[in-house]
């Protein structure tokens, strides 16, 4: 089948980089005081990521939740002491008003699935420090929190809205933007806030949103203050709530330093990663390297490391690398997922994090690198794990060929290699450490019609499993022999080529997620793919739709049948 | 906001009438042997409800559906003997090769997807006749089953597969059209027959199937049987399945007879059901009236009523309002439901169903009425139940209020009305008997933050709830003094009338659904909202896309940008 040839994010357009730090910010801030943090959002509405908009209002773009991603992850690992993070704004009068509209009315369709699709992550990771680093979400509200604003103060785990008799909560994405409140918006509203049905149909319909007593009385927010009372009363809940994190009060942050990371044409290297693109063949080819060093001698050691303790490292180095695919590279569809290195030394680090998970950091890193394979989940991209000889799929490291959509394994060596043939050696991580979004390990999910095998892959800890074994046992998709190999995987590769690219997406985010559905696999299944339907129909997108003339005076004009 | 006037389906389309019965099938057809049935699809290729296409090999359009729909029901009702049902194909060589791909590609959006839907609500009847009626489907598949006919094969328990190296089990729907296998395919895939999700991925990347006993291997069918054995172990398997029923050997059916519908312009009367459409304000109203005789004196009355017995006629005429509508109406987008009558007969019938619900009758009816309950919520139009003097919103009938999106109730009386004021009664069914697809009952789903009010809710069933009561308790949206009612109603009404359409299906579909997914919701949620997004895509429906292009020689073109 004819594939339209296409380029990059857009030939005129720079890429979109992920990497930032607090002395690059425009659009947040933090100032601590003592173990409470204050996230401050104050939008430079001259700062959007591209041109023809303004970020009035608090309104953000993928800018603004690039730098608010960056922060949450340094308020983890940069500050041990902090239990308690304060979202609120910086501007007098309004909290945030969402996402910037006139953004979204030029965004291509792509930019705005993406755009939407990392926002969601950012929340996530915002309840994931509440819930597994003891860093607890506040958000106080002063002015109004609108759409995108409000769906951000739903990631926190405590809501205090100033009871000011003006400033309100509002989801008007629907009546007044033809889309959803689709960054997790209508899920955390019926399945974490769990305000009744027929109360969020209304909020959900109203554009002024709602106020003071019922908005607490519906469950949209967990607590109003008077205005008199409004400073005073967020810092004392929020130095009550970071008392009872369990965090180290006097340890020592570690310090996120840019990462090494080099572009050469279609080649990023970065220290443990190194990303190929085969632009020809709509490819990429991401090898992950195991660590060159044996793991620390001591706790202090890993944590004298830093952010070059090997886990750490290759925990940013991929999750760089997938942000930048997904962002930049949308006419690659496949992704090989290799590794090269020793697998012993993968499960000596393993071994050497579990041992310590008592410790903050530790614990911080564990929870990120299950961040990161997630990204793996979410991402329209195939992705095919080739387990070679040299590789170290062992431990994590193995959690990306569970991770991808397939698994090939070479039987035996290659003439002329004198390493030893292909494993996968499987560790007490691959069995609960890294859960998907359903809650479930990938192994589990694998294994959902039978849990058998889990117990017997379970049995086989630590042995280097080749790949006869390896396909016997269930864990990969296929052994090739040497002389099947090339021409194996170039018949797949060429057929996956040539399917639509629609199609993979949707069948991708299907046979992922067999099992469980969770708030959060809800929100990239069920609410996700009904807003993505939505940013197709003429009535929300058309020349007469309701974002493309929002502001401009003109009513959209809808066509009324109901699908 | 303006409003593009929109008529009826097609103005030169006749409506799709979802009535039917055995004598007028074109498609299907029910051969018994003892407490077996065979369940034969034998398509009629000049039969399409639509001209353009001929349902070759198979094909299936939405009238085929419509046929298999009525007999699933006609087989639970009129066949108490039967234990077991062996769904098979009338042709030599060939099962069924799925939906039509013709007709898909000259549908309109809002057909294939309420064609999607009807045919998976109808998969989803064959699983609640397994699973309730100890009806169960086997699948015996002697040819090709590809795309929608392998998705009808997995809505069956049992799948059996003859050898005979050319029959196979297939999902080319990517691969070939561009287009998810989405009538339950691939959630049937992974959480049905929970296979492993990299053989489910190869699965549906070939187009060609697979075979035999790699089909039994990766549990794709249940069981392969040589070509020479085939009739002789089918029909065993069936008696053996048959053989483990509760369902009584020597019953008598009742037969399903014509409804007593008549339709005036924009009036559809039924016995006791009212549909009135009021097309300037782009709503519809259905009245569903109480029983008109007290309940039968003994089961043996009940079972001679037949389909006139209340609970069983008012099932299959709000069924029929509510299907015609959604095919037939696309530009009515609010659905008004009121009752009228008796809220004590409703509630005695109530308890009369549940005293004989160890017959197989009694049982039946109340799970049709669970599925019609449940078609409102799968309905992609805004329910709002007005609850005042005269109605009987109690037990059975108080679902409809709980079912919709939200309720108001009027305080006292209207002038005038010598009527007591409106009330909801509720009964033991609306703790648990209607399960919606999530598995809860509704009223477990309206309150699933705060579960003391079930409790609470529960502790005045059979009281007469008037309306600041029934407001208190949390059981509807608002309640209205009569100088408020004309006034509030006609401004939300205005207001959800002047929404984008598309933006409330997608809010609807998401606010319904709170708490766990299962299978079901699964499907309507995350695969269907897929499904309906690649449906807009033009890389399917586009003039170069796949859909279009079927069977033309000309290969589609893709745009290769993964989203």
């Amino acid at each position: 089948m004819a594939i339209v040839a296409a380029g990059k994010r857009s030939s005129h357009m720079k890429p979109i980089d992920f990497q930032t730090d607090p002395s690059k910010y425009r659009h947040w801030r933090i100032e601590r005081d003592g173990d409470v943090a204050y996230l401050i959002m104050d939008v430079d509405q001259a700062g959007g990521l591209d041109e023809g908009y303004e970020l009035k209002l608090n309104s953000y773009d993928l800018g603004v939740d690039i730098e608010l991603n960056d922060a949450v992850q340094r308020l983890r690992f940069e500050y041990p002491g902090v239990g308690a993070v304060v979202i609120k704004s910086g501007k007098d009068n309004v909290f945030c008003a969402g996402a910037n509209i006139r953004m979204l009315g030029k965004a291509t369709h792509g930019h705005k699935v993406n755009f939407c699709k990392f926002t969601n992550e950012t929340r996530l990771a915002i309840e994931d420090a509440t819930e597994n680093s003891k860093q607890t979400y506040i958000c106080a509200i002063n002015g109004n929190a609108a759409g995108g604003g409000y769906e951000l103060a739903l990631a926190a785990d405590h809501i205090m809205l100033v009871d000011d008799r003006r400033s309100a909560v509002a989801l008007p994405e629907t009546p007044l933007l033809a889309v959803l409140p689709g960054t997790g918006g209508l899920t955390r509203v019926t399945d974490k806030r769990k305000v009744r049905r027929d109360r969020a149909d209304v909020f959900c319909s109203i554009e002024e949103g709602i106020r003071g007593a019922r908005a607490k009385e519906w469950r949209l927010v967990d607590e109003i203050v008077p205005n008199s009372k409004w400073t005073e009363t967020v810092s004392k809940r929020a130095h009550e709530i970071a008392a009872r994190s369990d965090r180290p009060k006097d340890a020592n942050g570690i310090t996120f330093n840019p990462l090494a990371r080099k572009i050469d044409g279609d080649r990023i290297s970065y220290s443990h990663v190194d990303v190929d693109i085969d632009r020809a063949r709509g490819l990429v080819s991401i090898t992950v390297r195991g660590p060159s060093a044996p793991e620390p001698a001591s706790l202090e050691a890993a944590h004298a490391l830093g952010d070059q303790f090997w886990p750490l490292a290759v925990a940013r180095e991929l999750e760089d690398a997938i942000l930048h695919l997904r962002a930049n590279e949308p006419s690659i569809g496949v992704v090989l997922l290799r590794t090269e290195g020793n697998a012993l030394a993968v499960l000596d680090y393993d071994a050497f994090l579990s041992q310590y998970d008592s410790d903050w950091l530790m614990r911080e890193i564990r929870h990120y690198l299950k961040r990161t394979l997630k990204r793996i989940d979410t991402t329209p991209k195939s992705f095919i794990a080739l387990i070679e000889p040299g590789s170290c799929f062992a431990g994590t490291l193995a959690e990306l060929a569970f991770a991808a959509d397939r698994s090939y394994m070479l039987i035996g060596t290659r003439d002329g290699d004198n390493r030893k043939p292909a494993a996968i050696t499987l560790g007490h991580v691959n069995f609960g450490l890294y859960p998907m979004g359903n809650g479930l390990s990938r192994l589990q999910t694998r294994f959902l019609g039978e849990p058998d095998s889990i117990k017997i892959a379970q049995s086989k800890s630590g042995v280097a499993l080749e790949a006869e074994q390896a396909d016997q046992l269930g864990l990969i998709t296929q052994a090739y022999e040497t002389f099947d190999w090339d021409d194996e995987l170039r018949v797949m590769l060429e057929g996956r080529a040539s399917f639509s690219p629609d199609a993979m997406t949707g069948m991708e985010a299907n046979l992922r997620f067999a099992g469980p559905e969770t708030m959060e696999t809800k929100i990239f299944g069920r609410l996700t793919a009904w807003q993505n339907w939505i940013f197709q129909r003429p009535n929300a997108i058309g020349e007469q739709g309701a974002l493309k003339l929002y502001g401009s005076g003109v009513s959209p004009t809808y066509n009324k049948e109901r699908v």
